[in-house]
């Protein structure tokens, strides 16, 4: 057995990832730390628990820590930095939910996260944890960077174009979307029930901090600069991403569907549905697949991908576990294996 | 591994069996039909069930249907009673989520259900599928009738009152709410989004078909007729049943958190929250778990009990293969130990 | 012109009441304050109201409140008590949507509202707003106490068959449903969005503070003691109170279809629907009527009644400013008839 | 007093009409025609109605219609162009809410449509109905096409960029989202709540009707063809159209935020956000108004401009009444100034 900790898990992939690990065969969650929430049983805090979750939450414990195999921080941005070199040091391998090692371009990452850095040393070393890219490094990660939410199902989606440098780079749109989840569980007025439903609109068109980490992807990806705009949404509900994806072909011959299915044949969990369909958010809701679509409207030179994913499972909680799947040698599908909600 | 069936797999209760019976171990599904879907691969109408689901539905074909060791009915009142005598001469064991066996009392069952019966003489061989009650019978049953959802939330809150003795048999109140998914999934303009979204309602005061069948229940706790005004509402969501129970104890210096506690004790989908809990829906969506909490308002003498269910788990699709795996001998989790989905 | 004032306009009564007033013929706003927006444009806060309100919260200024003639007060509990009796004496007639004026027995307030009362003698003077029944009160009060919302939609329903005195008096219930806007504009985790969609509970049932002025109400209709079960519960939905009442009848020959109408006959905002209808909150969204149907389910004893309001409206800003025309004398659905938006 | 009818009333679009028209001072309300519905009181149907409109829907009567000074047309499309003419000769005015006028490219109407044109040449002699870019042709309209909701959102939002000629006029793209009530009120599956509720999808992209229709509008305002990529996507809420608008600058320095304020300065129904904004769609949810912002992310050369409306107002029936008022000669704002209905 797999001997996990967690550090934060008290907001909404804590929770998340909990649901996950408490059904994984091979895993044992043996410490979750809260400083706030210090002698509470988890299972009071998230009844859905009950049963199933015996745990308290601890005030963070290195020593407690160090017994891990894995420890996974479910913390804000710039929590992880501080602690993470000790555990190393001790042997554990960590998975940072948060973005503090995302971004090998430390300036880069210290002008969107508004702080200094506390190990570009550690960065370096860290790696980037998006399987359907990265699988083989994964593997072998000490200290792994999950994906960000809005990252992952963009990334996927303009993944096989850019790939195959089929369309031009210049000009990309990603119009994302998502539920209001994806804002994390903090008392804000902004996300109030009564502020969010019925209602939609757009935020941070001046610079979501998705962006630098969703560029450096598509960078990778085409091995040269790639100009995108990114708009993120608000949807009036709770779980669920979805990318609209516009990109203009250089290459309108291609086909398009053979592409998709054939770059992502194999990977348990990325589906591409069969031309012509449009995927739904519900169709991945409380599941760790990311469905696609692949459209070329009215037959002309522009594409439209259509991607959607559970921003808390292959955004979060359930692409960590895949990557700690991964890095034990467990099945990749361990845990993970849930069937969509539906309706 | 139990060969199953089912007919009828087209509504929410029909998708949700197949969300559990295809990660269900000791389960392969070999049939399922519709008449008016022949053909369609089942993931092409559900595509959360793409790559765990390969069966496509056929028109019901009895030959198939022999084959199987087990039968679930998900179809509309009225259906399985046709169909039951045939399956069951051929040793197949018949689980029906709908009404047809539900009420011994065959002239009661006509007046609600507005048809004749086809078969009074299996009716009084059915099994009634609430494990809580009757884990005996249902374990060597060939017929068994799967209670409805609003019975199931109602009866087990009140089922411990009753069986004391301790409250007043007269002025019962079950003032319950159901999301929409209760009403089925059929082209009627009453539950369109946008008739239900941000809005509430009671129904069916005059008499709901739940009414004689929660009823039953109730009296045979007591051991009398129990005397029960029952008024459910439609809420804004999709899943969920959450039952408000109303009760005069005549003894009010029982302890009720015990009562309960020990009631349920050993029951593997029913939990008694701590005293002073509220039960949110959500602590069962997706889950086969029944949680309840007990109040006792200014120390008075009306109890309140408050009881959720999923309604197409517990309520339906869950129970029912709870009562197959007591019929077949398998762990009674089996297939139906979902963490609920939280948020 | 009525010169009109808001104290503390940042909640949901608040901007409710400016959309309202906005658009009253007879009404001109003179000041909004908000000791924490000081400055801001109320139209920046709610865009609804840009181009339609011009004023910028200030902090609170006694001498521009002295020159209304009205001032509301849409302040947290325990705010109004330290301010009124200032601009009282300066001539400014008060209404105050909170509860600081409306239970007159002092001990039962301060119990309830755990704070020492800081002016007993105002809250003798004090008109409970209620106009369905104590209209005549309401022309000459100086300091009006704008009833509770859960209080409106239980007193209204229960009225008639307490004044009549056709209902036993003990064992009343009222099961209650809200939508999250009353439960105000703070940052609460347990109102974020991804706390409540999709989800449903009671909650107070040990006791809600609208028990008491509830319990008043009916107490006062019946000239004796009543019994009340009060449980209130949270709907996945902004807007709308729906009550469920059960009453046990004494008289039960008695036409409740005609008693209903017959009582609220020539009342502008009470709407009896007609027998056998069920009424939805979206019926009264964004209204200010209150719609009811009273129901004898299987003919039996116990009286079941149906009574919707728009929380905001009738259960708060709405039933303020019909308080405020007729102390004013102005037509009583002046600025309040709008119709109900559905869908 | 305008004596007004309305030709299929029974949909949203119909309900919304008469909440309107029903507060509309200068009209009087004479006629509403509903085949199914004949004899039925439009107050059943719509009990929001009650008490402020008393008529009943009755079949198609053309001798009552042709009493009115105006009737409008809700019916689905392919309806008015039956019936139209008969009225025109009998002197009175038409404002369709459908489609059957809105096109001047019979053809290309036809094959969008998928019917033959029934009246040819009355298509030639429709105005266009969007006050912003018609206004002084609509005075004088005797048959009068009222535009898509989609159409409307887009158009304004593209308009200031296309008249000032400073974008690229190929590789636009409208990313546009609506709420579920533009879907009608039909019996129809896909629109349940259960299966709309909690998740969000894109559909037609190989062709949605509003395509045509925009792209006539964008190719009119820029005086030679526009290439533009129109995605629809279905929002889980029941009101409201955000349109996400892409395009490049051929000239960045201009100040985008002037040139829209300049372009809408005086227009009674489009309101320009301070830079920076975000439009929400509850900002105009129940109004007649668009509300706009423009931003320029990255100061690079991609515009984005968010644009909101009510489908069911500015979208459909808000703006049919705008125009009635400039036909007749009314204050524009006559009858749909209400204040947007937050929260």
């Amino acid at each position: 057995m797999i001997k996990a900790g967690i550090v934060g898990g008290t907001g909404y992939t804590g929770v998340e990832l909990l649901r996950l690990l408490a059904s994984h065969p091979e895993v044992e969650l043996k410490v979750i730390t809260s400083r706030s929430d210090d002698g509470t049983p988890v299972a009071e805090m998230f009844p859905n628990l009950r049963g199933r979750v015996d745990l308290r939450f601890t005030a963070p414990d290195m020593a407690a820590l160090k017994q891990c195999d894995v420890v996974f921080f479910a913390t804000p941005n710039g929590t992880a930095m501080h602690m993470v070199r000790e555990l190393l040091d001790a042997g554990v391998r960590i998975i940072d939910l948060a973005a503090d090692f995302r971004i090998p371009d430390i300036a880069l990452w210290e002008k969107w996260y508004g702080m200094s850095h506390a190990c570009p040393d550690l960065v370096a070393q860290a790696v980037y944890g998006l399987p359907e890219t990265n699988r083989a490094a994964i593997k072998n990660a000490r200290l792994l960077a999950n994906p960000g939410c809005y990252v992952t199902a963009v990334t996927l989606g303009f993944l096989p174009l850019l790939e195959q440098g089929i369309i031009s780079l210049t000009g990309l749109v990603a119009d994302a979307k998502s539920g209001v989840s994806g804002a994390g569980r903090k008392a804000d007025v902004g996300i109030l029930y009564a502020e969010v439903e019925g209602s939609f609109k757009a935020y941070g068109v001046k610079g979501h901090r998705h962006l630098p980490e969703i560029s450096q992807n598509l960078d990778h990806a085409a091995n040269q600069p790639v100009g995108l705009t990114f708009v993120p949404h608000l949807l009036p509900m709770v779980r669920g991403i979805h990318a609209t994806l516009y990109a203009r072909l250089e290459k309108p011959q291609t086909d398009l569907q053979a592409l998709f299915e054939q770059r992502y044949a194999g990977e348990p969990f990325v589906d591409i549905l069969p031309s012509g369909s449009f995927p739904e958010t519900r169709m991945v809701r409380g599941s760790n697949m990311c469905r696609m679509a692949v459209h070329q409207p009215q037959e002309g030179d522009t594409v439209v991908v259509l991607s959607v994913i559970d921003n808390l499972l292959k955004g979060a909680s359930g692409q960590a576990v895949q990557n700690m799947n991964i890095m034990f040698g467990c099945t990749e599908t361990a845990g993970i294996d849930q069937i969509a909600v539906l309706p």
